[in-house]
This record gives C-alpha cells, structure tokens and sequence, in this order.
C-alpha cells in the first residue's frame, strides 16, 4: 500500500497473528524469545521486541515478567475474523433514524438481556466516588454553582480534562477543551462547525449507528470506507476516494472501531492523516473507547500525530465511568472558537454540578485507578462472551477479536438474516443489535454487535447461547 | 385591527392606563368603585370587573380585599413608555455571535455589577431544597441512575410537568413532553424540526439575543416584527408580512417578551394564532418567563389557546428556579417524534440526576410556594430598579413596564449610544446588555437591557444610580 507503509515489526506480527489463528500457535502456548525470532528472520533485537509488544497490545500475545511471551488464552480459538468490507460505489443518504429508535427503546428495557446497547452498567462502573462527589458538591455549593456556567464548560473540568491530554500524547491546554453533553454534542458540534447541510462525509463501514443517525438529521450523506477487522480503515480507498469526491470531512473511530473492534496502528494512522492533508480533508474522530485499551499502552488518537492542525477530537466520559452524567469534551484547535458558539447556540452550556463533580473526581487521581479495573472487568467479558459464542453460534460464524472496548461484531454466512433472529430473540427477552444499523446503506444484516458491557454470570452466559442456538435454527432453515 | 378584535373592556383598561400615564391617577390613589366605573361608562358589572383584573394582571392596579383597586404604588411615575419598533423592510442575515459571546463573558464575571445576563441570582433564588433532592438521589440511588436515559427524558420528570401544564391551561400526558438541555435546546429542536437552513422566521423586534444567535448558528434568516411596549406584536404586521413573504416559522416569546417585557392579551394571541393557521405557518413560543407573572393569574401562553394544534411550546426551570441544572423541555403536539429524533442525533439524553431531583422537587409540591416567593422577589426588585433609574437617569428614558420576568428595557433619544455607555460603564465596573444585540438588524442602538435578578441593596441602587449618570453624560455630549 503505498499510503500506508508496512514495517518490518509490522509484517513480522501479521505473520505470527496468522500462526495463531491456523492454529500453529494454540493459546497459552510459549512464543519463541525475543532473541530466537530475531535470529530465526534475521530482525534486530528491538524489531523482534516491538513485533512482540505490538502483539501485547493488540491483545494477542500476553507478557510474563522474568519468561517470555505467550498466546493470549483468550484467544477466540476457532473462530475466523470478521471479512474486510467493501467501499460504497456511492455516497449514501442517510436513513436510520427510525431503526436506531426502535433499537435503543428495546436497548433500554431492562426485561431484556442487555447485549443491545454499547453502554456499560452502573453495577460494574462503581461510580460510588463519583456520585458521593456530586452530592458533596451540591449539599455545600448548590447554590453558588446555581448560575448559567461559561458555554466552554467549567474551568476545573476542563483544566482536569487538558491534564489527561498528556496520556494521549498531546498537549492541551483547558481553553483548548470544550465541555459537551457526551460525545454525541461534541461530535454533531463538530460536523456543524466543517459542514453544511448535503454535504458528504467519509465513514467506516460498519460505524457506530449514532453517527449515523447525527449525520441523516443533520442533513448529510456517508461515503462508507472499507475496514479491516484487525487493522481497521483500508487507507488506498480512501485516497481514491478523495481524488474522485467532494468530501467534506472524514468521522472515525480513534481507537476499538464501535462495532467492528479494530484498531490502526500508529503508522497507519499517519499514513491517512497525510492523505487528508493533502486533499484539505478535516478529520472528526471518536476517542470514547480509547480508555478502554487492553494492551500495554493507551493507543494514541489521530490528535496526538497531527498536532490538532486538521483533527478534531470528541470523548467523553460515558464508556468508562458515567454514562448518567452526560459529559463529554472535544479539542478543536483552531476551530475552537467556532464550536464554543455553537455550543452557545444550541444548548448554552452544560449543568454545573455534574461537571464540578467530575472536576473534583478527576483531581483527586481516582480516575486511573478506576479505568485499570474496568479495563480488566471489559476484557474478562470479551473473554467469557467469546467463549460461549464459540461453543453455540455456528461454527462459520466470525467474530472480532477487540483489543479494547466491550463489543463483539459476528458475522454469519449470507443470507442469514438478524433482523429475523432480533426478532425471535426480543420475543425470547435478549437484546442485541443487528448489523444493518452500523452502516448507511443498511449493509451487515448478516452480523450483529454483541455488548459484554456488564458482570458476567450464568445467566448472561444462557442468554448467549440461547442466541447462538437461534442462529442456528435461522442459518438451517 | 381587523385580525385583533378590541374588547370593551381592553379600551376601558387603555383609558384608565393613559389617565396613570399622564398623572390623572396618581400611584396610590383608589380608582373609582367597579360599580361605579360600570355607571360612568355604560357598561356591565361584569365588564368593569373584566377591567380592573386585566389592570391587575399588568401590575397597574393592586387590589385589596374589602377596599377596591388603587393605582399600584411600584408603577414608575415619570418615565415614558418605549417606542414601538417598526417592522423591517426585509429579512435579515443575523451575524451577532461575537457581540452575544462578548455580551456574555463580561456577564458571567462576578467582578461586575451583574445587569447584563437574564439570569437570577443563586442566593435569591434559594434552590437549596432542589440541591438537597440531587444530593439524595446522587447518594442513594447514584449506581441505579449512571446509565442512559431515554432520549425523551427521565419518565417522573415528564409527568410532573405535564401536571403542571394543567396551570396554564393546557392538557399534556407525559409522552406529549421532551426533556431538553433548558430552553436553549428547546428552540433549537424546534426551529430544526420545522426550518431548513435559508429559511426566514418571524421575530419580534426587539428580542431575546439568544435567539437570534440560534438563528444565525443554523443558517436562517430573521424577519423582524414590531412590537409595543405593552401589548406586544402588531398583528396586522405579520398579517401583511405573510402575505408577502415566504415565512417558515414564527418564534416568539409567551409572556413578557424579553427584553420589552411586552405581554398580548389572550384576544390578540388568539388573533394571531388565526393570522398564522391561515398561512399555515408554525408557531414557535419561549415561555420561560410565563411563571413570574406579576397578577393574579399564570398568563396563557400560545399552546393553550389553540390546543397545540400549530404551536410548538418551549420553556425552561432556568429563570424561576434552577439556572444551572440546564433543564428545559418542549411540547411539540404531532411533531414529539420529530423532535425526540433530534434530541437522540443532537445530545443522545439528558443527565439522569438533576431530572431526578427536579421531578422529586416537583413531586413534593415545594414549586408553587417557591414561585410565590420569587415572584414577590422579582416585583420588588423591578421597583427598586426603576425608582434608581427614574432619579438617575435623563428625564427623557423612556422606560418598560414589565408585568412578569426581572428585566427593564430602557430607551434614550436618538443618537444616544448605548455602545458607548456600555464601555464607559464595564470600565466602572457595571454590567448591563446594549441594546443592537436584541434585533437582527442590529437596531436599538439608543436602547438597554438591565436584569434585576438579583437581590436589591446599597451597592446595588448606586450602580444603577452611576449608570444613570454615565448616561446624562453621554447624552449630553
């Protein structure tokens, strides 16, 4: 590909990860030392070490302090990776809204098995801290914090918010942030401030649904981008794209593409910021799963490797700590400006106390802590849930292997319809949303999205393979 | 008026106003018996009664129980009415961002005596009650509420309003009702679900500055009304105005429009909403005020008077109760779906918490006696303000007389530039809203807005005083 060049360490780790999946390599097993591969493939030893680490993060391989590198025993064992979607031969209006709709009031029912909607349970996030801050500060303060807060959002929150920045490896400061309602405010803030209405904008296929749904109500058609499960948007398309159409931003996922799981690497990430740079592209990325990372290091958005100068950047707060609280944020560089008035003139600003809460949460260093264990929490379930859909689903069933987040995208063999399994499995009380919502033009209705996003227990594991004995019966018949 | 039938007892009221205004009637005085005005004028009891209570309902009159009506003591003595605006020539481009964010920084600065932003003071509005409910709900049930809620909003919330919506004179269920990031949202669902951008709407002139800026943000046009200073928009302006022009819709403000404090009367809204039916144009109302009448009875606003059957009714907790809590809703009759599709696209959903205590707070029926309370707050307030001005300011003010809300309009001779006294006065430390920022056209440049939202004291009463003197100063120059 020539606008995404491959490493060494690169190719290196496509050939252990095809190891792994033929089975060459079971999970659990021991990989070679770093010092064999590099004398087996003739490497250095810092290109065997970061081929190894980039496997670590990628969540294939997992490290042993004092022995070495092993397969990941979470590993989904048979089950082959989710194929790499097509590009749209044309720019899609969008119309979703009402399967979104339907979707989510099912998604919110709580009668149902709650594998519907990407959002994590209360239970697991334990946001006991949180919430005892929010309390204090209203019992104490409610009354000074009773005012119209700046539209930019608090200064504590926000100074908090540019702190953390440097996790992501850019630097920020707080008038660089703008306090949103969740990551939806930011990124309809966002799409407002670099289009009008009818314009196209550049999407993954399969993308999350409610960035779909902003764009159909705002107006303005997808171009769907093809993705890799593993390494995530296929850059050539996008490039040819450009060179063809109109496009008037690009809206990713930074990290744990929602629903599909896959993640660019680094120098895949800069490869198509270059080629947005070049066709004067602004790109819009979605950063609410990055926390959420299972390997070593915290990926870096697109943010972090262009400095700002044609990214902006939308999270929130919603995946890993307060879906009730509503927050979220976007960095806009230059625009900034720009989204602060339409932030002021589309909902002002935000509710005060909720966002000194997080203010003062953020401060007192309780948030690292807090997102290690829910990490672990989200990839225990990945590990659960993918074990059971291997033992029900049917066996050329595919499924994503994330390395992040708390989703998995199957898909079965065409035609199998899950619209017809949703049906059979809402009337049997399970959840869970089918493919054709992740895509603008209503491609995917052979796959779903599976959210592991609460505990783990017997019942939640009957409920996957209950649905997986429902596939089987569709697939048959 | 053909389009706005003038009841006799409307005449009467005018006639009895006029006689205060030119010192026939003196604040204070008792007004002839009702019986008596019946006699002198030829009419019926019932007429005169009419009278006397729609001179209360506008705070001309005060009545007392056992004695009769007098003159209302608070009515400014010496100052003029403002003028009535002319309609404009055409449709404005609406570019005011700058001077609403600039208006606002300088606003939301506490170092400043705070005359500029429309909001009420914390301390006076005493929301310690609400405070505590969050609380309640943060600690308590802090886990059970960390999820999303409904897009509609949070179902105890609903059903408290549409409770309420029975005091001003409407039948909402909970499902006729939209949750919204306060009023600000509201009018933004609400122009989104029935303008495109390019569209033109019809606003009154003067305005709410937050309007125009919503308008500008979504690409629509403004096509400014004229309005009196008492009994609000000329309606045979926007008879005329329609059958001219391409209007896509009509926003205006319930009750006691801000910043003229204007309120129609229930004949000539019914007369307008007749005028808009025929051109099948959409009514667009704000009734954040509505609740901080000064007479006797809540004021009806639009969606009462035609059962909603073209009327899409936006308000807000901010002025009366709870500014930063950020909740607001609208009631959009056949248009609710519409428009939850647009809080899904735009914001996903409300916070959880504060809709919680709000819809507790409402629950407990603390809210009737905490409007009492405000409203007296809010009379007193205007009283004292306009006293200040009346003894500090040229003779030549012309000044409003609001009968709801907390804010006095004020209008100096041609060329006064309220610009001008703006800088000089922020230099001394006073804050208060020029004029130009409540029209599209950027009229009312001789004009100002000062709130009294806050508690009346010393400190505050010289402001207003050295206001006053700035303004002889720069009038005499």
């Amino acid at each position: 590909m020539d606008a995404s060049p491959s490493y060494r360490y690169e190719q290196l780790a496509d050939l252990i990860t095809s190891m792994i999946d033929n089975g060459a390599l079971a999970p659990g097993a021991r990989v070679p030392s770093v010092r064999a591969l590099s004398e087996q493939h003739g490497v250095s030893i810092s290109t065997a070490l970061q081929t190894y680490r980039s496997l670590e993060d990628r969540g294939v391989l997992v490290a042993r302090p004092q022995s070495g590198f092993y397969v990941a025993s979470t590993q989904p064992g048979t089950f082959a990776l989710p194929s790499t979607s097509r590009r749209s031969a044309k720019a899609s209006t969008v119309s979703i809204s009402g399967a979104v709709a339907a979707l989510l009031e099912h998604s919110s029912n709580r009668a149902f098995m709650p594998f519907g909607c990407a959002v994590p349970d209360g239970e697991l996030l334990e946001s006991k801290r949180l919430d005892l801050a929010l309390a204090r500060a209203a019992r104490r303060h409610g009354t000074r914090y009773n005012v119209y807060g700046p539209p930019q959002g608090e200064a504590i929150l926000r100074s908090e918010i540019a702190k953390r920045a440097m996790r992501i490896g850019h630097v920020l400061s707080p008038d660089d942030v703008v306090v949103t309602s969740g990551c939806t405010e930011a990124l309809m803030l966002a799409l407002t401030t670099v289009t009008k209405p009818g314009d196209t904008i550049a999407v993954e296929a399969p993308t999350y649904m409610g960035l779909l749904h902003t764009l159909e109500m705002l107006g303005l058609k997808a171009f769907e981008l093809p993705v890799d499960p593993i390494r995530g948007i296929d850059i050539d398309a996008l490039a040819q794209l450009l060179e063809t159409e109109q496009v008037a931003a690009c809206a990713l996922s930074s990290c744990f593409n929602n629903p599909l799981g896959s993640m660019m690497t680094e120098a895949d990430k800069r490869a198509l910021l270059a080629v947005l740079a070049r066709y004067d592209v602004p790109l819009i990325e979605d950063d609410v799963y990055g926390d959420l990372h299972f390997g070593r290091e915290r990926p870096k958005p697109f943010i972090a490797l262009d400095g700002g100068a044609n990214t902006i950047y939308c999270s929130s707060f919603s995946k890993s700590l307060a879906p009730g609280y509503r927050v979220g944020w976007i960095a806009a560089g230059a625009r900034t400006r720009r989204v602060i008035e339409r932030k002021l003139a589309f909902s002002l600003c935000g509710a005060v106390l909720p966002q000194i809460a997080l203010g003062e949460f953020l401060a007192s260093g309780a948030y690292d802590a807090h997102l290690r264990n829910v990490r672990r929490l989200f990839q225990e379930n990945l590990a659960h849930m993918a074990r059971a859909i291997e033992v029900s689903f049917p066996p050329e069933t595919k499924m994503s292997r994330p390395t992040g987040g708390f989703v998995l995208w199957l898909e079965l063999p065409k035609p199998f319809d899950s619209r017809a399994l949703f049906d059979q499995a809402i009337e049997q009380g399970i959840c869970f949303a089918p493919g054709d919502v992740f895509s603008a033009s209503r491609r995917f209705r052979n796959c779903l999205r599976l959210s592991a996003g609460h505990g783990w227990n017997d019942h939640i594991a009957d409920g996957v393979r209950h649905l997986g004995r429902l596939a089987h019966k569709i697939l048959a018949s």
